[in-house]
């Protein structure tokens, strides 16, 4: 019983943003984020495979997610519609608000960290649009929404964890895509055309 | 007269290009690249900060063009039509289409070119909602203008280097806008409302 140590994957989380945060991610070590938890080197190396992972050890359950919701999505639904369940579905895999926050800081603060935030939501959409190709979407409709898709994800996003955003990612998820409507039904078939 | 040298900056790009495919990038040098060329790596070294800039060289000019024509829109223009001039104008930027063709695999073929490639469209998307916010509009209806404008961008360049594809690149952006106003009229607001 001794050696239980409850949520330690919690508890090395916010031990781990917490320092990210005085210190710099780059500044921290493995012990460092293990003592301030109150925890074994052991115990992190049980939970996460290096200081990077505890800020991404979350991207595979929530693009999992999202392949999923949008691949149970009843069949008459369009391919956006299908989409929209698919980013309420992440919505409900997001951490708590105040971690989301803290961890998006120090990605903000290091290149490294936020070339590795790109490439997540660009898998991200990659297997958005191959969700929409199983559906029976052709390849490049499929592209188009998949990344409108991460598109809207990304604006709900940023709106989520402004600190002065009181509503709810599902909430904001349907406001962008309540604009996105209105912006692109403003693309009339003359907006591609040339001239002024 | 014998110092000059023709084209020299085209003549590095293309064989730059005939060695990263050919080797790799990762086993290319500037020496080898300046020699398929017949030229000096001095001679290198004044077009080019080094071999990974021979890739990505262009995107200052295209972000330049992008933002310029999204700023000289006419007033009265929606946003995501002020983003389809921004696109067209960026078409007329793209390099010849079996150069960004071999560009493109060649990126495709290395994780580092991919997540640098990753963070100039990150940066692209950054640039066009600074341009959107110029001109007056509201900073999340620009960021999510400029991020769906991004997608457009993305799914327009996939096809334009696709070689079953013979359309030019305005022609393309024209496509796939045409494609999200039909896909984003079927957000209703119905869509984001979660249960089947």
């Amino acid at each position: 019983m001794a050696r239980w140590e409850p949520d330690s994957r919690g508890r090395l989380r916010r031990a781990a943003l917490e320092l990210y945060g005085e210190r710099g991610f780059e500044q921290t070590t493995v012990a460092e984020i293990a003592a301030r938890a109150g925890l074994t080197e052991r115990t992190f190396f049980r939970q996460f495979a290096d200081k990077r992972e505890v800020l991404f050890a979350g991207s595979e359950a929530l693009e999992q997610r999202l392949v999923e919701a949008v691949a149970e999505a009843p069949d008459p639904l369009s391919p956006i519609a299908a989409v929209a369940r698919g980013l309420e579905a992440v919505g409900a895999a997001l951490p708590a608000r105040e971690l989301a926050r803290a961890r998006q800081e120090v990605i903000a603060a290091n290149a490294e960290l936020r070339e590795r935030e790109l490439a997540k939501l660009a898998s991200l959409a990659a297997a958005l649009a191959k969700a929409l190709r199983e559906r029976g979407l052709e390849e490049s409709h499929a592209s188009l929404a998949a990344e409108v898709g991460i598109a809207v994800f990304r604006v709900a996003f940023e709106g989520w964890i402004d600190a002065s955003e009181d509503r709810e990612f599902a909430e904001l998820v349907g406001d962008a895509l309540d604009r996105l409507r209105a912006l692109a039904a403003e693309a009339g078939p003359s907006a591609a055309v040339g001239g002024a």
